[in-house]
C-alpha cells in the first residue's frame, strides 16, 4: 500500500489538568472527574461558540500510558473472564496511534479554559483537537453492540 | 505551557477507498456513500470482533483538503447566512490538527477490509484509528446544541 511509512506530525493545542497521575482502580472513575482543558491562548478565538454545546468530543494523545508492545488481541478492560477481542474492537489505550477520544459534558468555558466532566485522561495529557458533539451524526440511537460491552461499560 | 512544541508522530494504519476525488457539492453526500477501509494486513487480527458492532468511529487524516491558513472563526459549512463561530465549535476540516472523526455504519468486514456507509472522507485518505461506537459513552440522548446546527447538519 502507498505511503504507509509517511509520518503524520501533530502538535498539542493544549493540556489536560485534573491532578490524576495514575489511572484509578475504580471502574468508571472518569464519570465524576472534573478536568480543565487549558488551550494555548493563540487558539482562544477558535473556542468561541463552543459553550452553546452541552457536550464536546475531546481527542487527546495518550502519552501517559506505558508504551507496551501493541497487542493485537486483548481482554476488554483487562477482564480475563471476557473473550479476547481485536484491539480495534475495544477502547484500549495501547493502540498503533495512541489517540484517545471521549465525549464529555462541557461545564463551562472561561476564555481558553474549558471545564469538563467525564474525561478519562491523566494529568498533563496533550489535547489534539476539540469538536462539538452533533446530535445528527454522533448520536446513533439505533447502534447495537456485543453483549460484553454491558460488562465493561454498562 | 510545557511541551507545546514537542511533535507527535503518527503513521497510517490503512487507507480509505471510495473513488471520491473531490468533495461533492451536494450536502450530506456521505450519507449514501459506501467506502472501503483497507487496513494494513499486519493489523488484521486487531479487527476481530469489530463486526459485532453496528457502528464504528473512524479517525482519519484530512490530507486531501487544501491546506489553507487555519482561520480561528468560520461560517459553518461555508454558509454565509450563519454566524461566524470558533473553528473548534464546528467540524471544519481546516483545523490545527487535521483529524477527521466520523461515526459510520459498519456494513461488513472481510479480513482487513471494512465496508462502511456514511464516511465523509475522500479517496486515499489515511486511516489513523478505528474504535467501536459504545452506547454507554458515545450515545448521549440528552445532548443539546445551538440552533444553527439544524441548518447544516439537520
Amino acid at each position: 500500500m502507498e505511503k504507509l511509512n509517511d509520518p503524520i506530525i501533530l502538535y498539542p493545542i493544549g493540556f489536560i489538568k485534573n491532578g490524576i497521575k495514575q489511572p484509578p482502580k475504580k471502574p468508571d472513575w472518569q464519570m465524576d472527574t472534573v478536568s480543565q482543558l487549558i488551550i494555548e491562548p493563540k487558539w482562544v478565538e477558535g473556542l468561541e461558540g463552543l459553550e452553546a454545546f452541552s457536550h464536546i468530543i475531546v481527542l487527546f494523545w495518550l502519552d501517559k500510558i506505558p508504551e507496551n508492545k501493541v497487542l493485537l488481541k486483548v481482554h476488554p478492560m483487562h477482564r480475563l473472564d471476557l473473550p479476547e477481542t481485536g484491539l480495534f474492537a475495544t477502547r484500549t489505550p495501547n493502540r498503533p496511534n495512541r489517540i484517545g477520544e471521549t465525549v464529555v459534558k462541557l461545564l463551562e468555558r472561561q476564555g481558553n479554559i474549558l471545564k469538563v466532566i467525564g474525561l478519562d485522561a491523566l494529568d498533563d495529557t496533550p489535547v489534539l483537537d476539540i469538536k462539538p458533539y452533533l446530535t445528527s451524526g454522533d448520536l446513533i440511537p439505533s447502534a447495537t453492540e456485543p453483549s460484553w460491552t454491558k460488562e465493561t461499560h454498562g
